[in-house]
């Protein structure tokens, strides 16, 4: 939804990324910042965001598990530190500082299991943070509908902050400020790891919280201020049910972006974008229809009720559905259609063809104004190689037939209803491949009767 | 939804809607008002609500994009009056003058994007016009749960309107009250247009707006009156966000109208209807269900999920799905059956017939009790003309053939599984059409070792 | 959800369970308690519910439709008695004096349409009432969002009632309590019956009601308690509508608890369970999934969207879907895939095995890795008898092809496509069951002018 703008920051940035975290609540043996949202894993939507800065460096901060995410950080440019044990936010992100040595840009102090910030956001609190008045961190904050637990954040209206606060210590008085602490924070590379050795460990589970060096350096005599986010923005996951409510409100986000693109979703509620999605305008959806990955979709195409549709590219004016399945490689040309429990695969489908009842299209290219009979399967496997199915222009394949791949039928020709074709059709020609027709007369009487006398005698 | 009877109005009755607006918030190559809702066109359902008082006139005033609409408002009875340039609600009520000369009765100025308002708050509006204190005008309000920026109605407790105010030029005291202006209004022939002309445009947009003949009457000493309106009334569509609002709205009244009448919705949020959708009574619906325009379900039929019906005709003990499409020209007789993966088209399933997988019937018509086995494709369309399969009572089609339609299955016949039926075939007879069965000891064997062998090699 | 698990009680417990209500405004031809929840009558759920504190009697007091529902209360160990004039909840509960004569423990009367009260919530009440204070009745309250119209409780901190009151009659300062009465009550069996012949029936119904018994006690010098229950448990069901609604709260509930325990549900407000439906860890459901009764999902199954699943047993990494639909007795074994368009029906698919698309496997036996090709169908009836269709390890079953059973496909087998299978085939041989290949040169092309000229003419 990120319309993937760079932006630009005040002084060369680096990101820390906080995701040692064992994630235990998502009772998952894949790691926590690894599953999806939108169908991209969650790590992977913040570290893209990220990239819309151009960091100098992304230190991702990873513990137990790290075997599984680090292909991940490796394919998005970042680079990995470990954190052996949990000893909390500020031990975590003090395991950056060897990867960080040297650094003298800004860095942004974020979590992988909240990925939703936005790069404004960030760029926002960098920008924040090399104002006038030069604070010696930026907070994010932002205000819940129900603060509840949350850390509160006593700022005057410049933003300037007083005191941070947890909730279990707050008074009546500070419970009652509703701008909360989200745990995002962006400081000076020169000052991060110095204020984060000076942060103790006194409390009940004796570890070290990264939002104290608001505090030690309030100590010594430097403010810091907060900006706010939206709520969404700083949203956490740390369960299934959290991950289910993150995606939820992605998924209306994005909703709402394509509607006000001029797409039409009669139930918006129902229709579910990948992360990739891409819709033209005049796009008609109905109720139920599931996008994964690498879908582009033309002006003026209706998608019918039922529908699936991943790592596929559909033109101007191309009709799906209901039940249609379009899997990667699919490609409808422009005025092409495909009806009820079709599946397209590694399949192009001419400009203005139709496949619209009951078909497997699969390693196959159908030429233009093609019509591609109820039934119709391509064989395009041999339990070992796929073969491909090339279908002319013009060509009429009759219902129930079967293309034994690879096999070409040739332009305007026309095979048999319930042919089984094995050997390439000439253009223009009609083949068949089928049994002759035959009767037994009074057959099927008599064998009703020997049955109804069998099934009586049961 | 609306009962469709008739309602009386105290005297001849003339609607004026105003749909000269240039929906340029929907993003659409079509014209905002005619956007479905329930698959029917806004206006329409505007229109159709309307007859409901028997107008002696509807005057739909129409600006850029006209041609699209005058169409659908002819062929709804009314005639077209056109606003040449945007110059505010008063000035496109007053294009109606023309077509409107020398009706004597009441006119209702009405929005074609404002279409769910009822017949019933229409009449309660005209009947207000008529009472012994004679109000100028009648303006429908409504108390919406956020009254934001809404123009607000200062009335008493007879609804005597003391005030109209825009809500920037609203006092504190005036915001606080919560009737607002929904912009429809009622008022006799021989005033609308009277008013209208005196209406200045001294305003920021130096528009005319429609409800400043409320002050114009007033400053002449003749008051107007307000009556209110369910807030979903007066829901105004300017976005395709607004327009799945009022869908969803809509349905929802839909939904609790079925369930209200004895008709099971297992989660009612997930099926929708036409807005001509007939449903009997003890029919259960199991989630994930879609009705297209023109059906009619009888009673005692079960409709699982995954279904997508429209133009169809369910007669008594049916059951359908899940996952079956019944298209127009459906009809299903008393307990048949459409099990998963079936199309129905223009074809008769007979009584206690039975069509439960992987089925295309199209052009057909099938007897009472037949057997249609999986996988049974009617092969209606040559590519030019399409053609009839017919099946006779108790007829058992084996699963996976083909009927090449024109073509007729006599009662009690049987079809062998597999066939490829071209010709007709007499009642009580078997008809087999597919090749005989031979075999190659030994040769898939072989065939592996020698394909293992080349995957290896690749 | 419940987890099944028994509850103990202080002493011998009956249930009395009120169900003689007419249930008009579902509008049914079904008795109002059969209708289900999550798969099952509602009756069935709190009989279930009771039974996890081994209830020495169950009585169900029934009237109108009595007959439809003794089944179920039989099948159930309970016993009915008839209410055969609808005098009120006081009088319908003294219809279960005769069946709990002499019954010396503690009774609870429940209610028939509010049937989600938790085995642990009755145990409480039972608890209480055998407290030190031996209060006369404990009663079920609860805080409902909106208080409406209940009687309020009017009680102390520990629960001890002052008075009970209906809304009508109360106070405005009684009104302020929002401590609802649910209508449940639990009462010694030496009580209730002595109890329940004082109250009157002087009310503007003329009827008799169970909740004014504890009125009766404290008249008597006898309080009574209540406990609270959480306002979902204490839902009734008199419509459709509300039907629905417990429906929807029942599968909200069951969502969270999947989620919490390791199951991955992208859109959650999509999958419907049923009451029995057990589902392993790291499981992955995609939108819109149906589950009907009787199934059970192993670890790391993944689900995809569109899936209607009733009665299958699918062992650890098994692919399902979209579009895939499991009918009563298919077994997936570990690692097989069914794909889109696919049915099973007592249908046995061995590990690693595949029907990925437009296939029906009815009464069959697929062995472990075998493949079975697009379009392909197990032809298992025959209008008369069901018949198996058997296919070995390996075995390749080439598109389109039909299994006519009772056929067996030994292991390693290859059947070609679009054959139509009769006899049995050998362990690694090639079986072939089509017809031969022909062309028409230049036919097409001439059938094409041809029907273009007709068209035209006309």
């Amino acid at each position: 939804m990120s319309d993937g703008t760079a932006l630009e920051t005040p002084r060369a940035f680096a990101a820390v990324i906080l995701a040692a975290g064992k994630g235990t609540r998502m009772k998952s043996a894949r790691h926590k910042v690894l599953h999806d949202i939108a169908g991209k894993p969650m790590l992977a939507h913040l570290m893209d965001e990220m990239k819309r800065l151009a960091p100098a460096e992304t230190v991702v901060v990873l513990g137990d598990g790290r075997e599984q995410v680090e292909p991940l950080v490796g394919g998005h440019g970042g680079t990995v530190a470990v954190q052996g044990e949990q000893l909390g936010t500020g031990h975590a992100a003090l395991m950056a500082k060897e990867k960080l040595q040297g650094f003298e840009g800004d860095i942004l102090v974020c979590f992988g299991d909240v990925p939703m910030v936005r790069a404004e956001t960030a760029a926002a609190m960098l920008e924040r943070l090399n104002a006038g008045d030069a604070p010696a961190t930026v907070v994010l904050g932002f205000r819940p509908p129900d603060a509840l637990a949350y850390g509160r954040i006593i700022a005057d209206d410049a933003g300037t902050i007083a005191k941070m606060v947890e909730h279990k210590d707050a008074s009546a008085e500070e419970r009652a400020v509703d701008l909360c602490n989200s745990g995002l924070i962006a400081t000076r590379g020169a000052d991060l790891f110095a204020l984060l050795e000076k942060v103790g460990n006194d409390n009940a589970q004796g570890e070290y919280y990264l939002p104290d060096i608001v505090m030690v350096a309030l100590g010594e005599g430097r403010a810091s201020a907060v900006i706010e986010a939206e709520p969404w923005e700083v949203d956490g996951i740390n369960s299934r049910a959290e991950l289910a409510a993150v995606e939820r409100r992605w998924q209306d986000r994005r909703r709402a972006e394509a509607m006000a693109e001029g797409v039409t979703l009669v139930d918006p509620a129902t229709v579910w974008f990948s992360h990739d999605t891409i819709i033209g305008s005049d796009v008609a959806i109905e109720p139920h229809v599931r996008f994964g990955p690498g879908v582009e979709i033309g002006n003026d195409v209706m998608i019918h009720a039922f529908s699936h549709i991943e790592g596929a590219t559909v033109h101007e004016g191309a009709t799906i559905g209901p039940f249609a399945r379009l899997r990667p490689g699919a490609v409808m040309e422009k005025g092409s259609k495909v009806g009820n429990f079709v599946e397209m695969k590694k399949a192009v489908l001419g400009e203005g063809a139709k496949a619209n009842h009951l078909t497997y299209l699969g390693d196959a290219t159908v030429g233009a104004n093609a019509n591609i009979g109820a039934g119709t399967i391509t064989c395009n496997y041999d339990g070992f190689f796929k073969y491909q199915t090339v279908i002319g222009a013009g060509a009429f394949i009759g219902s129930n037939s079967a293309l034994v791949a690879p096999v070409v039928i040739g332009q305007g020709a026309i095979v048999g209803a319930g042919s089984v074709v094995t050997s390439d059709v000439e253009a223009d020609a009609l083949a068949l491949a089928r049994g002759d027709q035959s009767a037994k007369p009074g057959w099927a009487k008599r064998f009703r009767e020997a049955m109804t006398k069998k099934k009586a005698g049961k």
